[in-house]
């Protein structure tokens, strides 16, 4: 019997090193919002999205390139930039065939980390394509690292949250001898009923943080399992939709 | 009304650095076996234990002072110390009295980090010493970090479980804006009935490395509360009984 491939979870960026990261697919996982929104973004049409670390590189390329220019800083689109971070944003009419640069902080530094290392495949994962990251990690039969981008480096409940989802209908496929999975699986079994009223209920910091800019709505669409259920991939700087 | 003092959650020493040490009451947390047999060791009557990096800084103390040097490595007595690192090693009719010098990775490393950012204190906790731990920390009013020691910088069942428990009975007397904490809280409620079968059941990596060396009853005695509830507090170099 040929043994299963292995599967860790990284509960945090400054956790990366301890894994394999040049043997693994590593999905990143930035749940509100900036994976959810590429998801959506993506699932809508958008031709590619480029995610980049700060505003400046956002409306540099801006400039240089056709491109639609986004992100936030608290809670706010950011001077310079021209949308923002909401799945809400990028619906069908507007982003179909169109390229999207994006700057979010604890996502994009974590992406370009697993790139340096040189992980064998780069996918983005959030509630909205769960189905599409749980088929894609099963058939490649690869080790996998589901890499969270937590908060400034401190872990997070909802992107542990989406890596217990992920091991809750993978885990047969893979060994898994981790106890931050063990962790992120009993985390999302207690919290699967309403995965809303979980964060609600435990005041999770990044629930606070929305909530306080006015973004429930966006929270629950980020926490809808399959509304945007599209595989990205990051090939030669963008991701697209596979 | 005063403001709570704060309570954080640091899941593994490699995250150390993003909490305010200098501000806080560091609880170190190494709960298979390190800070459990420390408890047990001083519950029993030890003058005193000093924690040291490595067997040779062990050994070298033992030719300097007369003292007891004890740690393992791989499941057995290291080469050129005495004695091994479980709690049933240390009765009272042995450890009364005496100075234990006890060289441990994981907790170690972490207890210097923690001296080396100028904790306000550093007691070490498990849930042999689980009330004592609670007691203190409610009565110092004072900010804390619950700092779990992890394995090699990777997350561990064991650690994250012990956290979970002191904020299970002490969370309302803090202010606690950090989700690793309701994480750590939330894996508690869900194995508080029975934590030997949980870390069993979920085949933590641990438990598991442990059962390989025949360590089971190790592993239900330092998963056991209040068996030996008294507070070790690090000074000039040793941890003591308060």
């Amino acid at each position: 019997m040929k043994n299963k491939p292995s599967l860790y979870t990284c509960l945090s960026p400054a956790l990366l090193n301890l894994y394999e990261v040049s043997s693994s697919i590593v999905v990143i996982i930035d749940a509100l919002r900036a994976t959810s929104t590429i998801a959506a973004a993506l699932h809508n049409g958008a031709k590619s999205i480029i995610p980049v670390d700060s505003v400046a590189e956002c409306i540099k390329l801006g400039k240089q390139m056709e491109v639609i220019t986004a992100g936030e800083r608290d809670g706010k689109i950011a001077e310079g930039l021209a949308y923002g971070n909401s799945p809400f944003t990028y619906p069908k009419e507007f982003i179909k065939g169109k390229t999207l640069v994006l700057t979010t902080t604890n996502g994009t530094k974590l992406l370009h980390m697993a790139l340096a290392k040189n992980a064998k495949a780069i996918i983005t994962g959030s509630f909205p394509n769960l189905s599409a990251v749980c088929n894609y990690i099963t058939e490649q039969k690869q080790n996998v690292i589901l890499a969270c981008a937590a908060w400034k480096d401190r872990v997070n409940l909802e992107d542990t949250l989406f890596a217990g989802a992920v091991i809750n209908r993978v885990k047969d496929n893979f060994s898994i001898n981790c106890d931050a999975s063990k962790i992120a699986e009993t985390l999302y079994n207690e919290a699967k009923d309403d995965l809303y009223e979980f964060m609600k209920n435990k005041d999770a910091s990044h629930y606070h943080r929305l909530t306080n800019y006015g973004l429930e709505k966006d929270i629950r669409y980020c926490l809808t399992i399959d509304v945007d259920n599209v595989l990205p991939m990051y090939e030669e700087g963008r991701l697209i939709a596979k």
